[in-house]
């Protein structure tokens, strides 16, 4: 459970953030970036914000915002209703990001899973995505990922986003945020 | 017809546009900037450079630039092979874009239609979009846009991405860049 206040000042710090990465939001926008603690409450260490710029029933593209070291969960995009899980790109803009995908292991990877969490974190083969590299994941394929030291924005390009499907290895996630007064 | 000198010229112009708005490209994307004259020979007036970042299927990403006041000429996306035609999202990043669709025609619009060809501009609904400001395009509407004074550099989120299937008002247009030693 996240606090709106939290919310608030966490919507504050992505504002600065992107601000210093030249990236222009508006003002109602900045109202709209989720704040994703993914129920674990320890937001700093798995969490992730995002901004959806647009999700059509086509085609969806989003900014996401992780601060040093933050990470995003492990996952996956299943098929829904018969379609193909979401297919995505993601545009490292700002800072390094450290993606974690199915396939051969790399040895001495840059990161390490949240404590605690590490019996959830089961990919590793590693990209590095500096400013202006990208990787595409295809549907259904396990990933997370961590922000470097300065922290990262990615944009996200994809097919349609559905988050309410996503399947998170950890089985005590809950995806879509829950705020409280 | 474009020169390989000429376009190589307007790829560097390009690079520094984009690192002057933060935007970090890769050594080979700047080589495969596309250079698009629509055959006219009048690139300053009628002409825009684009950066494809991805183009699966599913969904395209790309990064439009424009000069000042360049302008993209009038066009839309049919339907193709029994598939709706592209539906896009224009973002502006930087600068100003002054973009037309088909609706109510603006009075006193901001931009003219370059010198000799104003007879293939009939669309005057008037958008303006200036950073953090978007607009989404349903397929099959034709659309055609102008930079300001500083220039733009617009990111383009939009399904699969076919450019031969374009239908451009001025039945002169080539839309595939010719590119001669």
């Amino acid at each position: 459970m996240l606090k709106k206040s939290k919310v608030k000042e966490i919507q504050e710090k992505v504002y600065e953030a992107l601000k210093k990465a030249n990236i222009a939001i508006t003002p109602e926008e900045k109202e709209n970036i989720e704040v994703a603690d993914f129920g674990l409450g320890d937001l700093e260490n798995t969490g992730l914000q995002l901004l959806v710029y647009v999700n059509t029933d086509r085609y969806c593209a989003k900014e996401l915002v992780l601060f040093p070291g933050q990470t995003c969960p492990e996952h996956r995009h299943p098929p829904v209703n018969g379609k193909p899980g979401k297919q995505e790109t993601f545009r490292c803009r700002y800072g390094k990001v450290y993606l974690y995908v199915e396939g051969e292991k790399t040895e001495n990877p840059h990161c390490r899973p949240p404590k605690g969490s590490e019996q959830y974190y089961t990919v590793w083969h590693e990209i590095e995505l500096n400013p202006g590299e990208q990787y595409t994941i295809e549907p259904n394929t396990l990933h997370w990922f961590q922000a470097g030291e300065e922290g990262a924005i990615v944009s996200e390009f994809s097919s349609h986003s559905d988050d309410e499907s996503d399947i998170f290895t950890d089985p005590r996630i809950k995806r879509i945020p829950e705020i409280e007064d």
